[in-house]
């Protein structure tokens, strides 16, 4: 077993009873998108791929204190810990650490290498496109919300309320995702699923109407 | 104040505490496609828009009695009930019950009128198209299901389960849909709308492997 798939398994163990929206199969997914981005942009693909496997192991933490605790500075905490078993090199953690910590990009926490800046990305990519639309709805569904209402007032709608939408979701937040990527790739991928965002909402307005 | 107007008004209260699925944002997109095809067909519009109207008045009492209650069934005694109190010829109430009765077209419920027709595509078409994507996903989202999971067997994963997805629903329902239409109208929007989900859930499953 290579280190990849050894940290894998170890990081598999933190996704216990996650919720849909953030569970392993997001990482799975960041992990993939990372693997695109990363070989177009000749990054130090080791340290990508272990990054992206570890970025939310703090998830939980941050779950349980109603986002008192940041999952991404906890994240890098659980990860140094957990890389220390491994004999990896310490400039390799630094680096791998360094990327997620950053990848949330709050605060002083500012993604600086190319592979935190990838990495950031793709969790953001996750958010939008048909994936994006998908986790909005299973989203408001979890949390009790309306299907869709296309004439609420967006700002005074609030989230995680029945009231709320994956639409206003959608009008608040993701589509303005594209205007935050930081490599080429990761703006070239935004572009087109932004793209395919803006047809399904357009479409779901004119299909509640009849029109479609 | 008209009688769809009136109807509107006592409609609304049988739908206090529904689901996002099957809410009273239901009834006005099932509402929005008659009108639509009622139009192009020629129907009775005054017997189709109540009937859309009422369509879904019995389903809490279906939701309450783990559907052993048939929502179509309950909703035609209700319904008659209802309109009586509005001094309607027989042959309209007749009209219309039929419409609500013959919705779900199950057993020996068939609907046989140009109207009850056209109610039924209309309802079916609101579980496609970007509508149908997106009450699949809250729908998963209610019942604590996954996002998506594209490899699994879709004839052993049983629904309402925490290993459902949008996708299985997709696959065993929503993409038959289309070939269930009754009405020319219908089938002209369910080919749209079907063409649209193929390319949604074809691009979910490229975005997820991270090729798009």
């Amino acid at each position: 077993m290579d280190i990849v798939e050894q940290v894998t398994k170890r990081a598999k163990e933190f996704f216990a009873d996650s919720k849909g929206s953030h569970d392993w199969e997001h990482t799975l997914r960041v992990y993939n998108l990372c693997l695109r981005i990363g070989e177009k942009e000749n990054a130090d693909m080791e340290a990508l791929k272990i990054a992206a496997i570890l970025h939310d192991i703090g998830r939980k933490h941050q779950d349980k204190c109603n986002g008192e605790i940041c999952h991404a500075e906890k994240g890098a905490i659980l990860a140094r810990e957990l890389l220390s078993e491994f004999g990896i090199e310490a400039n390799k953690i630094n680096k791998i650490v360094h990327c997620i910590e950053t990848h949330r990009f709050r605060g002083n926490r500012i993604p600086n290498s190319k592979e935190a800046k990838i990495l950031f990305d793709a969790d953001k990519l996750d958010s939008i496109g048909a994936v994006g639309i998908g986790r909005a709805f299973l989203f408001a569904g979890e949390i009790g919300a309306k299907l869709h209402n296309k004439d609420a007032d967006i700002d005074k709608t609030k989230p995680y309320t029945k009231e709320d939408t994956a639409y206003r979701e959608y009008m608040v937040k993701l589509k303005k995702v594209k205007e935050r990527m930081l490599t080429d790739g990761g703006k070239h991928i935004a572009e087109e699923r932004h793209k395919f965002m803006v047809e399904f909402f357009d479409r779901l307005n004119n299909e509640v109407d009849g029109n479609l």
